[in-house]
């Protein structure tokens, strides 16, 4: 195991969720066994991290050093020049990279060996997944979706009263603001505004707040929801009600026939959102269960049983689905979060 | 928990060996909840951490940001102006440190609270360990001193004959180019020279070979040690041989009169060596273990016995020492290491 190259890619895991829809990257450079730069992509349209490394480094020193980078350079005039390019200017002797960008056509890798760089594929377990999820999105052009869901071991949301409020524990609740944080836009449905009337903030320290992302074929807006009392944060409204309007700035309301979760996704991708976060209750959470469009699923589960009849079970469809045509998951990742177990899973 | 801290932190650690008797800190600046720069001590007498995070960050970003470094940013001109003062100068709004700098007289808490600064102070048990050790020996002004020992379940470095090779097992010959490249010098006793040959380099991709430090009395050095093939790395021998001499340029000889471990220290402290490695046979080995200047114990363990009459017990003393006044270690971390056992301990 090489040391350098985990740094990479935890520097890279520090800035998921703010780099849009462009992957979050991280590098180190190496000379003489000692780190000389550190660099991660910040932003879109911001240096990447290769270049943040190099100018860390200062361009006397970079010459002979190796660097480590969570991705392949790329090779592209993207809103930047080709990272490959600048290694190859300043003299970089050696790159060492753990995921393969798949969506270039002349790749990074062979541009930099092509001017006599070492040049050394490591796939990398963590650096995979990562990547994995981003290619997938870059491709479909939809952005990576997690789906969260707290419910009762008898799977509910809530009561049939619409009871719902702390049926997971504080523990449960600081993870959410994590989750939200990695994100950068937030779902739901118009229910949940009626029903549980959340500000989906997140309220870490300096943390980020994700754009918000209503469902309403409606209309009905409560205007009057906490949710629209920050005037910062970006909402938009997704509705087929066409007399639908609103003067507040920070709200875009955007009108379609017929609200489908892939137009949505798609809208959303082509906003500049990467990570989109579901909380909504079982209406919106089984529409995006039941789809193709899901990355990833975290249920926090309590270890309470609600009974009732079920009206706010998390996954209700109108048809039967026969058993073996049900979507599939695979659990990724367990944690017990207090009183609570948190499920991280992906579509099978 | 604050992610941001524990990623300062984490910076920290890994420049950890590299900056020599100056402490690894690391630096995040954070605003409207996304990374803006990221910055490390990469070697003594280059730019602090928070210096090359506000660099990376841009003068305009800067203002009104969050930096979160793993120790208090410094008050006082050394080789480079204090950070507090520069962090006062870029308006930034708020620092939130893990551990308090306790050598300076007027703190940069105070000195950036003054100037109308939000400070908080969240001690870190990470953190905290991590400078404890660097303050000890800076108040000392002695290197951290590692002491490892590969030894037999029955204590025994070696077999009577003086058999050593592979008694512990490739995963820890592994972890031990890790903890030598964590290190800037390797300290060993002449005997180890004659019986093991070693090289003492770190054999990892990219590592940080430590500077080499013989004990000898006698100086009867072989010059033909495989340890003296490595034209680069300086090689110092303190020894009560004034007679001894060399026409090597890497290696340096110190004539003191009598040869004790505190001396030794304290002259490698003023080369400006910040942390030590002593691997060596039982005689070096046993005057540091009964002395005050351990900071860490590495003992790997192989489930062997070897037996003999114990010519290579890894301590070893020539009076008796009364059970209550014996050497204590508290062990703070423990792990397998394939076949083997690894324990870290620290003085008690």
């Amino acid at each position: 195991m090489n040391h350098y190259l985990e740094y990479a890619i935890q520097l890279a895991e520090m800035t998921e969720g703010q780099t849009g829809t462009n992957p979050a990257v991280g590098a180190v450079i190496v000379k003489d066994g000692r780190i000389i730069g550190f660099g991660a992509h910040l932003k879109k349209g911001e240096r990447h991290a290769e270049i943040q490394a190099i100018d860390m480094a200062g361009s006397e020193q970079v010459k002979g050093a190796t660097i480590y980078v969570s991705l392949e350079p790329c090779s592209h005039y993207g809103s930047t020049p080709p990272c490959a390019q600048r290694i190859i200017d300043t003299g970089i002797a050696k790159v060492v990279y753990a995921a393969k960008d798949t969506t270039l056509q002349e790749t990074g890798h062979d541009m930099m060996a092509q001017h006599g760089i070492e040049v050394a594929y490591r796939p990398h377990p963590r650096a995979q997944q990562l990547y994995a999820d981003f290619y997938n999105s870059k491709e479909e052009a939809v952005p990576i979706v997690t789906v969260k869901v707290s419910a009762s071991l008898d799977g509910k949301q809530a009561t049939d009263h619409f009871e719902s409020q702390w049926i997971t524990s504080k523990a449960v609740k600081a993870d959410v603001f994590q989750l939200r944080h990695t994100h950068d836009a937030i779902l739901t449905g118009n229910g949940t505004l009626t029903h549980d009337n959340p500000s989906l903030t997140t309220r870490i320290e300096d943390g980020h707040h994700p754009a918000k992302v209503i469902l309403s074929r409606s209309g009905k807006i409560n205007w009057d929801a906490q949710l629209f009392q920050d005037r910062v944060t970006p909402i938009y409204i997704y509705t087929e009600n066409q007399a639908l309007s609103t003067s507040m700035d920070h709200v875009e309301i955007i009108y379609q026939t017929n609200i489908q979760i892939e137009a949505v996704l798609k809208d959303l991708y082509q906003k500049g959102y990467g990570r989109v976060l579901v909380e909504a209750g079982p209406n919106v959470t089984s529409q995006f269960l039941a789809s193709r469009f899901v990355t990833h699923f975290i249920l926090y589960l309590a270890p309470k049983i609600i009974g009732g009849q079920g009206v706010n079970q998390f996954y209700q469809t109108e048809f039967v689905t026969p058993l073996n045509q049900l979507p599939q998951f695979e659990i990724v990742h367990t944690d017990i979060l207090d009183t609570d177990i948190k499920l991280h899973m992906q579509r099978k």
